[in-house]
């Protein structure tokens, strides 16, 4: 066995994701607290961004010093023009601060999200609900923990006892808004006892784990959006799948996480599908 | 002037339901964290109904030992066959337990609800989101507060920066859905940077009191769900309106709160409103 794939050594990069979370949570935090409020709201958006490269930059220089070999996909270095594409590497897939809408608002879901993948595998995921101060972690194979307390998704078999979380998302084609309402619609009015959405893919996912919500589903997330969560979510016994059945695709922009596959399969009956520009394509830069 | 009439009265009124929600509070906390987590999640609607009755009986005796000329407008007394009618007479207008579908589901977002009203006038809001605990509290020309911090609406004049929250409600008529989607989409792609909703309209008031969201509407909602959120709402600088436009009427199972009128308004033209019989209609029992 090669060194890297032994298991405390992922235990060492899960320990140093959960501090490197902490810290960037306090940034973000900090952000929020302080320049958000002595700011006119019309410049937040800068703000978020400045936050967003600061926390990467952050997590980058310290899991290079750390874990020099490791690879690294974050939104903000894809946005500047590096490759999103998933090797056998040991790679940290990061999303600086997830639900960047409520941070310009501070509405109170804002999330540093780190996953971890070798040999194409998810290994353990970390999301910081950092407004909230909850910390989710889960390693494969070991449980997920909300502050260290261990979570359960629900034991709903009943979709119309159930609530399931989406987004309207920042697509506004009309093509994709017509399907985002259908489906919605159809869901609805299965019925089901209601439709939430905290705007953060990875506190939906969360809260799936959590037991608060029965699924989450969205079509246009991303990669780092779903990483961590995906490993909290499977490890609380829940399962994920792709917004059309069959495997979830961590590039693909789609994602269906549930409780159980009775509701999940449920879900997908009622999903229209509309296009998304997966992660790994073939940049056009 | 009648005693009743003088401020300090009001202010020890107050100070009761301070106490009261923090009690409530912890019954509803207790029956999540303890029965919720014991029981299937098909009994659950059983436990949100038994601790709606028993927060409501709590404050009722309450309010009856220590202010027994008071009268009380409670969901759970109306649905016992109580009348809802506002009168001159000192109103306690009480939701229990406010975003019943989110305490079922263990959601984070249940609130305890204690507006008080004289001469058809409100005077004060406790609105206790006892899972996050968070206390907003807000007296007449006295500013609005959360956990003793002032809170404030948000400046942004922009509707397309902004955040609104609303609910798809528990109403499955095909024609109010079909209300509610259409407004939605269309204040979606107005655009506005997000549609939210935590479940619960008297969180939901006070996130636009906190600067959280611009705005909030709902059709089908009851007094007791907001009435206290309201004087939250305008002492936190905001408005109050009807969804149509011109003053909000608390019996007209309507409701729309923003930041400001220039909001407020703009939302009022994309809303498609549906008919809900009013809170002060004429029993058909």
């Amino acid at each position: 066995l090669h060194k890297g794939t032994m298991p405390d050594l992922w235990q060492d990069a899960m320990d140093h994701a959960v501090t490197l979370a902490r810290k960037a949570g306090e940034i973000v935090k900090d952000a929020l607290q302080n320049d958000l409020k002595i700011m006119c709201k019309s410049s937040s958006v800068d703000l978020v961004t400045k936050t967003d490269q600061n926390v990467e930059q952050l997590i980058i220089t310290s899991v290079n010093e750390k874990f020099p070999e490791h690879s690294f996909i974050g939104e903000e270095s894809v946005a500047a023009g590096e490759p999103c594409v998933l090797t056998e590497n040991p790679t940290w897939i990061v999303d600086p601060v997830d639900g960047t809408t409520n941070f310009v608002h501070g509405y109170p879901f804002v999330a540093i999200s780190i996953g971890f993948a070798v040999n194409k595998m998810l290994e353990f995921g970390v999301v910081y609900s950092c407004i909230e101060d909850k910390m989710y972690t889960a390693q494969k194979g070991k449980g997920a923990f909300c502050n260290g307390q261990p979570v359960q998704v629900s034991d709903q078999k009943e979709i119309n006892q159930s609530i399931i979380a989406t987004e309207f998302g920042s697509n506004r084609d009309p093509d994709a808004v017509d399907k985002i309402f259908s489906s919605m619609r159809k869901i609805l009015c299965l019925p089901v006892h209601g439709i939430r959405g905290v705007g953060s893919a990875a506190i939906n996912m969360c809260l799936v784990a959590s037991g608060c919500v029965e699924a989450y589903y969205e079509i246009g997330i991303h990669c780092w959006d779903v990483a961590a969560a995906a490993v909290i979510v499977s490890e609380a016994g829940g399962v994920l799948m792709d917004v059309e059945g069959g495997p979830m695709d961590l590039m693909s922009r789609r994602v269906l996480a549930a409780n159980n596959n009775i509701i999940g399969e449920r879900i997908v009956k009622e999903i229209e599908v509309f296009s998304a520009v997966r992660d790994d394509a073939p940049s056009l830069r």
